[in-house]
């Protein structure tokens, strides 16, 4: 039985959860065959036995796992013989450290310079949720978030200084292969390619280059899925 | 032969500098005998064939290795049989994005809310040395860098964020036990408690508690030093 996961989706399939691409990412890093089923946000309510209040969700062998870090230890545990997403225990403590700067530095950096783009590309029936959801967050209407967001992406670019210091001097976060720590960090970047013109990233930056990589893993599963670059 | 390591000291005995502690943390986590010789900023020319200009700078079996980083790794390598610094390559790789982050965030962070206590415990000796080097950098007199750091305090509490939620999970970055990376971090409060009695974090600060974690590692090493608290 192929493992599901299920997968955030908004208009004309536009996967755009950052989360869930690092499960998808996370699964195909363990050459494992998923279906990732793309699921709106009022679906959520209606996975299993209705208690998951997020995605990504994913079942395995008839166990159900809830939430991606959950997930990605998972996956290591049960498939062993897959290329590790940890390389070693240092490396598993030390991803909880990158995963912590992306919810704290990363995530609320990118979050204000697309939360419209979101709103836009979600299917109707997911909008007045979101917006209602986020709205309350920023206390303002998310357009207004949004506005001028060409002036405050240069904070934005100074704060990933130790990602692109990193990436700078290795291909990957893990070194010359990627580990589920570039996958964490992936996500806020692909989240934002996918429902999103705005150019985040300066052409010579070389946050840029590891985004092309990781876009080129595993058959290019986030490179070809609908986006905007 | 034991290993010497080069060791900068201010007056009384005072080892301030982050990045030495770096490396006296990591001889003791291999359980490797090393002497600490105190040097002062002058007198790091002085050392070997004079091609110095920073320290910590270590001597193991007639080899001279310059720098913490590369320090870190000739103790991996030379040293396999005492504890891990990295916990496996993933660990290795992940340490890179701890040490930016130190870095870029931690010891900018650090740094201006000190200088002046710096200064004040240098021996006389590499006072003017310091004072006009480190004005050159901050484009100000040295007291007037530090002046106002109880209101500045605040912010640089919030950018522990990523250190702070990783240590209030687990024991240390590297897990259940330090790793390098641990010693990355420490070596900045370490820089504080050692020359200013300034309140650098809430006293329920799970940041403390870990500085306390690491202030009782191999034998007390650390709190044992001349310091504050």
């Amino acid at each position: 039985m192929a493992v599901v996961m299920y997968d955030l989706v908004g208009k004309d399939d536009r996967r755009f959860s950052p989360n869930c691409w690092r499960s998808r990412m996370a699964l195909a890093h363990k050459g494992i065959a998923a279906e990732a089923r793309p699921t709106r946000f009022g679906e959520i309510k209606a996975i299993g036995d209705g208690v998951c209040r997020t995605i990504p969700v994913i079942e395995d062998g008839g166990r159900r796992i809830v939430d991606s870090w959950a997930i990605a230890e998972h996956l290591e545990a049960t498939y062993p013989d897959g290329p590790s997403l940890f390389g070693g225990p240092g490396g598993r403590a030390l991803t909880r450290f990158v995963l912590h700067w992306t919810t704290q530095t990363l995530h609320p950096g990118v979050a204000p310079l697309i939360i419209h783009d979101i709103y836009e590309h979600l299917q109707p029936e997911d909008r007045d949720y979101f917006r209602e959801s986020r709205e309350k967050m920023f206390k303002r209407p998310l357009a207004e978030v949004q506005a001028g967001r060409e002036e405050r992406v240069d904070g934005f670019r100074k704060s990933l200084g130790p990602l692109r210091a990193t990436v700078k001097e290795q291909p990957f976060l893990g070194g010359e292969h990627p580990l589920y720590a570039d996958y964490i960090a992936f996500g806020a970047f692909q989240w934002v390619r996918v429902v999103s013109p705005f150019p985040l990233l300066e052409a010579d930056d070389p946050v840029r280059s590891w985004v092309d990589r990781c876009l080129d893993l595993h058959g290019g599963i986030a490179r070809t899925t609908p986006a905007y670059d």
